[in-house]
């Protein structure tokens, strides 16, 4: 019943670290255990199904460089054989779950009925393929950038009907993922920007955006679907300025419109560093605010002034990510979705394989680094203790409310209060760090 | 009575557009009407005295450039030098505010007492002089990142012994403010950051700095001070990370200490641009959010990474800044701060006015450009239109929250809706404003 | 005889800098005289086939937005369909040239000859079309970027089919732009580069490029064609790294290969961005080193990561610009390209009409300041000033070779030569400028 | 004998991977044999006497930090004491190598003879040392960016007499080098560039520094010094724009002087990214061109815009340098410098100890793994199989110069070549990578 696409390719297996088998995992050993979990459970990884099989190839400078027997997929017909195929490297790689926009499953229609019967004709595809091979779905989407329809924006347009269409299709898209058991459902605001402001009216844009998210969560909750609403930050591209920029700005967005209880975010790596973060650094921000969520675990490059969604392949820099995620608690909801591409020269359906072989061995090789990192204490004893002043009675006045700044002003006077500066330790922390990495 | 520092130069006259007397100004006529207003009550230019008078022309590959009888001003006496010379250059600029921290001020004392002192003393000799000129001071702001206790943050600091110190430090400025008639108090977090997040507690932190400004905000009220408490945005630098990152973030931070309607913010232009926005960007956003108070005029270099603070000279740049003010209804206590420090090859007491002229002009012209675009009213009139759609009943219905999404999935169907992109003009947009400066 | 794409717009007339008329020039007046050429003359526009008649509106998240007739193109019908509409607009605009790739203007062929075969019917389609318009071309260049052939370079790829394919195309685009009296061959190697140095070998594929571009330059000779040949540097985009990242790498590759007296470069605004300098530093740098030909006259959005190509607006920067370009001497075969594009949400036929009046307007605006900087000469006499000291015998000595190292360490020795710092006066100039934009 | 500064601390020893005491060496291992060669002879380390005992821990925000008991180090006796703890270090460490410029080591004087008789002083001391703990000199160099003299650039300063000033200084550093039997003397151009092109002449400049270049390679010729003179490129900070932007540019300048067989790079990892590379691209670049020397393996934070000059921590990243470095056969005069410092809350003694032998052990993993990748040759043999079609007689023709471009163009046309793209393989590389990191 296979397709072929990938050859004799059956089941990707571990063989260790020390195999060369380029076909095989050498880290990613799905059930052993890491910290009291199996390690498929710690990474829960998802295949990102619009990069894999649905992107072309293309760049600014070129168009299509990929040879896919499904392209262009605009009949029913192909959108399935993209589906057996996708499905066939879901299970070839044993990755637990998968994520889709409603535009990379189905043929465009000509409206929105056909958009949503052509959705629910592929939905049941999905659903008896879920049942067949267990794969299951970590988040849907809708894909509200694409069409020439949102080039204004989606819940952001200045034309009513424009945030109607979207609003109808979020609904239709929801619908698909509860459907499918989703655990997550995610927005991302591609074109929820804008690309001057001279001919934009923040506040306005603001206030649709606001309840088009709250009927987003009123929507899930009629349904009762359990899953969580995630927002997935952006600084821009493909608009100059997104509105969900960081997590910082989302979660400012989130508590003006009442929903910082609500939506959480799926983070990705590149764009953190799009926006001038360390992908740690949003991580802990996410959890120090309450609202991580998931993640999307694609790296940009350096040099790059733009999205490469490559896959991930810098294990100490992917430790602090899952050391920031095993230190909040771990996934709950959450997984590690690559939303990677391949390199439009990586032609081959191999190099599908490679690509997510490689982003999941770096994955478990951090995992396993970072559980080291948390069950040693080491790291995380120091931080306690660079703080263990607070908690004496003095400070704790400070904090809790019971001294003015007056008070202070005259304690400091009163006792002559001289503070002088310990060593932050950095290099020794660093040092510390790759003793597990 | 004068110090002699800038030789026989009085008052900077207004001469026209075309004078070209490199000591008078072409644009900024002080008295001028624009919009029913004195151009001096639209810029409320401030002067900034740590980088025009304490400042030795360092960098981080070598020390002082600039030679000023009143370095290194650790004695009182130097510091009342310098300040003669400082009032002496706003009077000559007519500039008709300044802005001031502790330190750029006073000796550096041994102790907080005798900071304190020192502070106190320099106030009311300020106090005299302000009365003797008529300049006033547009803000005061204490500087809690230079002396080495501050190293690792003052109001973040782990220890809450720094804590202390900048709380009783903060409580001194804004007395000093408060009695110099002071109409705003600004907040730089330049150390409230983290170089590595291997020994930070973010959670711990925000909590700290959320106390922090709450205590500010309460002394505030209790003494009777009037002016608005602004926090002024920067990404980074000297941190890797500081927690004021921009707007969208300190508007974050506010509504999840409850000071959304306490505390603005003080952008600048530099700080925006660091972050990766555009000035203009920040500014309509501080205002959509409610928290626009006052600006630090002053550019980065575009292929510099660090902050430059140079004097403003682009007026195509400078006009969208001031139209986004004016359109919210300009400054009420804010005002246009220069805070640009000479490049550090302008050595001579000149280069301070020439700057300060230059900026004064640029200023002018741009504010002059931004009035007709108001007044003009083309491009707010496109504005409007564009989002004229959202005035129908059915549109307000999706807003006011009267339709579910649902609901609105069935007038999407029902209705066939199929929205047609329109042209967003910004080519055309670009052209206007390029009719105005 | 008008295809009416653009309505009943015939010849943009000047109006003179008061005329709200979006329609007309402002300040852009082809026979008015500046430093007694006339403008045009000076300024020599070209309008870029490829971003205005061929780029279809989409970017990585979306495709085509923009609806023109002639889309596809792919017939030879449609081609000229495209061209008509194309000069109907040069001849509107009243701009003296064009640029085109090949893949601009004729459909692609199943194979190189017939990619020739359709080259050269529509070359024969243009002669006659300049023929009766006037217009002419600034310079061709063939499209070594889009086909997926040329994924991994089109000189520099490791086939050396693909190298000969590359050079075909180029020696037909070459004879292309000879038979059309083109003033000059451009070569922009946006697949000149590499995406990952694991599978490139810098060394062959310098002398790959080398190679190719001594081919280029021996044919030019061989046929007789006077236009000169120049590289546009770009640092990346398509590709991680370009080979031709600016003008001191190109430089240094013309000075490597033996071709630095033989090519030139074409330096976009948007490109220097890129590569971390200013516009007017590429330009000057060009000057110096004896390589500067024409430009792109198209910025870069300062907050966004990738190339924008937007159309230019910023006066006081293209001031600059041209002021390099004039106090070189001004264009001789090179002049001022629009290698811009339309915003994607910029749709109407109109939209390409207000941005190219809105660019011509800009530089001619750009253009007049210029002039009147080089002719009041303020900054160059004082540049020239700071300099000065270098016209004496001692310092000279220094300089031609007849003092050794030795030498000058004993005359700084004997003579206790204690060098005393000037001021740089950089904000004094910067004013300056302001005196003329 | 010992200061007493790094407390008991005598030599630091390798204690393998399993240590966790954090004054040991977990992977450097100097006689362990790589390749058949010893670590300490592949690895070459220096420890750089500027940052770790000159610097004083401040940043543009804030002044010292670090107190030291020879600060300000401004009498001979304060010179030597901190001589005394640098050597020290260099033998706790077991660094082989150290670099030093004048400035770090001596007093600054009130003319040149005082500077001269300072620097020869000192040079005594440290020759001594030398023989007392068997350490060497990597480099020397001067440093003419920190004195107010040179605020305006040095060689390329417009006033003369600067130039002769830093001519005579560099004879002394490199008569100081020689006699300390310095591996290499550096020129790094941290002034030798512009804040501003209004005040700038590029093409004066330009001969001033190649003249200067010049001067210095006649020089070390006719004292016999056999050391490398190398340039180290950094594209701005503290200028603007600095000459020696990156590797391509210094290979410009170097041929346009006819210094290309006389001069190299010493190439430093956070330059590299500051102009926008990879460390990797600048390495292979420079040896591709000849002109490989030496590296400063310091890294920069990617979110931060400046030099942050931090120790290395990265071990993939690091590796790609090293497979970079022992592809081309590895150093010869060069080594591995730390020209790292310390952050600035790194206050104690141990920090230089720790942060140090991070950077040592972190190479020493990352010179390992890249010596696997040599060893085993997996990926170079894939990259010669990639290039392998360069090798048959008809591509051997178009390289050699035997084919013109019209020969290139028939044979494309008569065979009818039509190159197939065949998969460029980037993560399936990226993942061998891993298997040796
Ligand atoms: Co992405
Ligand atoms: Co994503
Ligand atoms: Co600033
Ligand atoms: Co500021
Ligand atoms: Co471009
Ligand atoms: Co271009
Ligand atoms: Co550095
Ligand atoms: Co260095």
């Amino acid at each position: 019943m296979s397709t072929g696409f990938f050859g004799d390719v059956t089941r990707i297996k571990y063989e260790g670290p020390e195999s060369t088998n380029p076909l095989a995992f050498r880290h990613y050993n799905a059930d052993e255990m890491v910290m009291g979990k199996r390690m498929e459970d710690h990474l829960r990884f998802a295949v990102a199904y619009w990069h894999s099989f649905a992107w072309e190839g293309g760049d600014p400078f070129g168009g299509r460089t990929f040879e896919r027997p499904w392209f262009p997929a605009d009949t029913m017909s192909l959108a399935k054989m993209k589906a057996d195929v996708a499905f066939e490297m879901f299970q070839a790689l044993g990755s637990p779950f998968y994520c889709f926009h409603d535009a990379d499953v189905r043929p465009e229609g000509a409206n929105f009925a056909e958009n949503t019967r052509n959705l629910e004709e592929i939905v049941d595809y999905f659903a008896r393929k879920q049942e067949a091979t267990g794969v299951k779905l970590l988040w849907g989407t809708a894909n509200l950038f694409s069409n020439r329809r949102y080039m204004g924006g989606a819940a952001t347009n200045p034309d009513p009907d424009v945030f109607a269409f979207a609003a109808a299709t979020v609904k239709t898209c929801i619908d698909a993922t509860h459907k499918l058991g989703g655990a997550n459902y995610v927005l991302w605001g591609g074109r929820e920007g804008y690309e001057t402001l001279l001919n934009t009216d923040l506040k306005r844009e603001d206030t649709q955006l606001g309840r088009f998210l709250n009927l987003v969560v009123d929507y899930k909750h009629k349904i009762g679907f359990k899953g969580t609403i995630l927002i997935e930050p952006k600084p821009q591209e493909p608009t100059k300025h997104q509105y969900d920029y960081d997590v910082a700005t989302v979660y400012g967005f989130l508590k003006r419109h009442g929903l910082e209880n609500e939506v959480k975010v799926n983070i990705e790596q590149g764009h953190a560093i799009l926006a001038g973060h360390s992908f740690e650094h949003e991580l802990e921000l996410a959890q120090a605010l309450g609202i991580f969520g998931s993640i999307d675990m694609n790296r940009n490059d350096y040099q790059s002034g733009w999205d490469t969604d490559q896959f991930p392949n810098n294990v100490p820099e992917m430790t602090l990510a899952y050391y920031a995620i095993l230190k909040g608690g771990g996934f709950t909801t959450g997984g590690t979705n690559f939303d990677a591409k391949l390199r439009r020269q990586s032609l081959d359906p191999e190099d599908l394989l490679y690509a997510h072989i490689g982003g999941m061995d770096t994955c478990a090789r951090a995992l396993k680094a970072a559980a080291k990192m948390v069950e040693d204490g080491t790291i995380i004893r120091h931080v306690e203790k660079r703080y263990a002043g607070w908690d004496t009675p003095e400070a704790k006045k400070m904090l809790d409310g019971s001294h003015s700044l007056s008070d202070i002003a005259d304690y400091v006077a009163n006792a002559d209060i001289n503070p002088q500066p310990k060593s932050g330790r950095q290099e020794y922390l660093e040092n510390i760090v790759n003793r597990y990495v």
